[in-house]
């Protein structure tokens, strides 16, 4: 039956009536607004969930948030991306709100299960989905479902520590990969090294246009990213791979040579073992997999 | 029903009977002489397998062996611990001078399968089981069954780079974590810091009787070890970490240091996310695990 896709993001929430087959049936978008708390968050989720069950049956309903978070509890613990959600029940809010039953997870694994299921893994056994953004996260989808850990924080992949001698950024391990190769990284070594300040898009514009030193800042990031990547191939041994997020925006300045450099670092008899595949569905991909969590 | 489990060691060829419950009900254990060639030690298998079959009910064989192999085709690729078995058929071998279904997997992912079934991971809904020895590897078994990835190297975590301008050992990645903490790492950094000759074993004992450099070393191996465990904590968020192999001999210097430092690598919703155990099954592991595979 249908089920209720709701992906909370930082700007935007947006609720949809998603079909078996993935297919988004009916949805809305609003600004979160996150700083008026969750409550008015929540209110309108509900609103919106009761508009489309006027013209929907629908059987449960799937909440991507970002994390941390605990999808045992239902809980949103502390997201920075979500200022004041603090130790949010939101599952058994949502329940007693709406009467029907609510899975939780972190966003990049819904966005994982979408990519798995109906993208750029589909029919896949195995597919790590990672997403390039302000930072860098992942989700396991092993066989068609979702692996998200003892506590749902598989794939927090930005902790990762590539280099113990790298950067230092807040709240994350010294040299880890969120710190070396995210959006937020390249913005920060755009400003320190060429003074712009329109972050990781005025860099991968420059180094579009020819200009030497952002290449070098971005080869140094994909440097970093295959690093982090062939971990990941070492680790799992994965089928497939997926690159999602903002930064894919810039996927031709990316995909080759972090291909090419992932390869590098490979033991022989896994340099052929996975496919690096850019992300089919976009910003589809966080709603349409909350709508798959509770199936 | 029962089954044979097959540990095809560097050193040791040992051939079992295993119940469903892990039991070993008859065993042998004959050197591999692996000089002699991958038909030698075939033929001591079947030979071996002939014996306990007269005992013995069995339904099928696993063979746990050192990789790359790799268990879809049934093939042993190349291990650097068993020269001269190069692209082996062991699988279709072994099944047509027995008439029983074979299936093989690399010797840690089939530890790792009976530690999370009967040892230190036994009831954990997921296990992460590492193995340091001589070098570093480990598998991953989720609700009871083993995940070996695409081409079954999964866990090939001894070549995850953790520092790029770490030392370089032959067939690894730069700064990987074999090069860095293993017990061969251990071994030349004794050698080269200490001039001592006899390995990991020596270091650890030095370090045991108080010996300040060599507690250095073994104090650096587990920083770059805790960094490795925090990646895979990072990227699995598994219930339970297991850690296993030749060097947990000197688990008392390691076992504790080594949980701290973890911990001290993990975002703070991540530090109490695991449980850190040594294994329970030793040597036997190997075996008990081969003979869960075919299940």
């Amino acid at each position: 039956m249908n089920t209720i896709g709701i992906d909370l993001g930082g700007t935007n929430l947006r609720v949809g009536v998603i079909a078996k087959n993935g297919e988004i049936l009916e949805q809305y978008s609003r600004p979160t607004e996150a700083e008026k708390g969750p409550e008015f968050a929540i209110n309108t989720m509900t609103e919106l969930i009761d508009k489309l069950r006027a013209n929907h049956e629908v059987s449960a309903i799937g909440i991507g948030s970002p994390g941390p978070l605990n999808p045992l509890t239902g809980m949103i613990i502390e997201p920075p991306n979500l200022p004041g959600f603090l130790n949010v029940p939101i599952k058994s809010i949502v329940e007693e709100k709406t009467g029907l039953t609510v899975t939780l997870e972190n966003d990049a694994n819904a966005a994982a299960l979408a990519e798995a299921k109906i993208g750029a893994g589909k029919n896949a056994a195995s597919v790590f989905y990672i997403t390039l953004s302000t930072g860098i996260g992942g989700g396991l989808v092993i066989n068609g479902n979702l692996f998200s850990g003892a506590q749902g924080n598989c794939g927090e992949i930005g902790n990762m520590i590539i280099d113990p001698s790298g950067h230092e950024s807040p709240g994350l391990n010294k040299g880890a990969l969120e710190a070396l190769a995210s959006g937020t990284a390249i913005g920060r070594m755009g400003f320190e090294q060429l003074g712009i300040t329109t972050g990781a898009q005025g860099v991968f514009q420059l180094a579009e246009s020819g200009h030497t030193q952002a290449q070098n800042i971005i080869d140094k990031a994909l440097t970093y990213l295959a690093m982090g990547i062939a971990n990941i191939v070492h680790t799992l041994n994965p089928e497939v791979i997926i690159l999602g997020g903002g930064m894919m925006k810039s996927k031709d300045l990316i995909f080759v040579p972090l291909e090419d450099k992932t390869r590098d670092y490979l033991y022989p008899s896994l340099k052929d073992s996975f496919v690096l595949k850019p992300a089919l569905l976009d910003q589809k991909a966080g709603l349409i997999g909350a709508g798959f969590l509770p199936r």
